[in-house]
């Protein structure tokens, strides 16, 4: 099956919507929660967060063009400040409860049911019942002449989780923290491990690194 | 467990680095292939890919400022064109060692085993072996000042896939693509479906798109 640009041109709006969210795959899922100056806390479900870079530690994500996401981007440019945290089995449908649109004003942790938590000297509310929660302060943003979207990026300034969760190397276990993953808009998933793979070099062949397999199909 | 601006700073370069990287969840994994002008062609593995906007149809993705990307850089640079290709269990070994810094000139087509496939009219060449293919344009290269990246958008032209694997309504099916997801550098999974939601609205209460629910835990 081949589908080229004249085709995708062509295809109904909501068949052309669905089909190109879900091309790439599964997609990093967290709750993104503010603050405007008057108090008024905000969250929403984003798919669009990218790894920018560890060294500074850096965050990308992608603000739509379209009313419901104005408070998010409001608040992020008016504090300098949001959080990033994750979605877990247990309460994924209040998660994706956030995507509909409530009047500017309405705070979706009330409205969905999620604790808010804060940090001192951080304006910005995390998500509670999340396992892994990232506190951003600002640093640049993008707007992109080619659709609208808006690029937030963002420096990791706060980590809060369970130490069990963090690896003696410092990878998160994101299997032991219950992360979900997206496909397209709306359906969610539970990665199960395969296996970790030791450091790619030249020549050798490519191994899990010892004790790290699990549900291996190799 | 709290962790600081001033700790990430502080800590060892190889724990900064998998602690970051892994920070956000699972994250889109793909092969990105590409060829230079002579004609040789490179693949490497890439988790930094994002969905930008469905209209047009645009993909963004990170290029690192490190040696072994280069190529991959100079060569959409140069032809404008290249390919993200899913990553499946039977091969994801294969897929990782790309990752390996092979000299300039080296094709990872060859040296990890993957074969080509090429399409009348686009110089990129997408991975036979992955169920979900996709061929873009280059629009617009970002060099990002902060870290030295460079963000790559670009438009979907191609789109190759069996007919089986996207759903009435345009949505892919990445559970039977069996398409891999990644956390953090080196740790694969393959994703379950847990459920797929209904478009949220306030106040209606979140639910499961009819016969779309599997293995829920609600």
């Amino acid at each position: 099956m081949s589908i080229k640009s004249d085709d995708i041109g062509q295809f109904d709006k909501q068949y052309r919507i669905n089909l190109i969210n879900s091309l790439i795959g599964f997609r990093a899922l967290n709750l993104l929660g503010t603050t405007s100056n008057d108090g008024i806390s905000n969250l929403c479900i984003i798919s669009s967060v990218f790894h920018l870079g560890a060294n500074p530690p850096l965050i990308g994500l992608v603000i739509r063009p379209e009313r419901e996401h104005n408070d998010t981007l409001r608040n992020i440019r008016t504090t300098g400040q949001y959080t990033l945290n994750n979605v877990l089995p247990e309460w994924y449908m209040q998660a994706h409860q956030t995507s509909a649109s409530y009047p500017s004003g309405v705070s979706e942790f009330d409205t969905c049911h999620f604790k808010k938590q804060y940090v001192n000297g951080f304006k910005a509310p995390f998500v509670a019942q999340s396992t892994v929660r990232i506190g951003l302060q600002l640093r640049e943003t993008i707007d992109m002449e080619i659709n609208g979207t808006t690029l937030v990026i963002g420096e990791i300034v706060h980590i809060l989780t369970e130490d069990a969760l963090i690896a003696a190397d410092g990878t998160v276990d994101h299997h032991k923290a219950e992360t979900l993953t997206v496909a397209g808009l709306d359906t969610y998933y539970l990665p199960q491990p395969i296996g970790r793979l030791a450091y790619a070099k030249p020549g050798i062949e490519p191994h899990v690194l010892n004790g790290n397999t699990l549900n291996s199909k190799l």
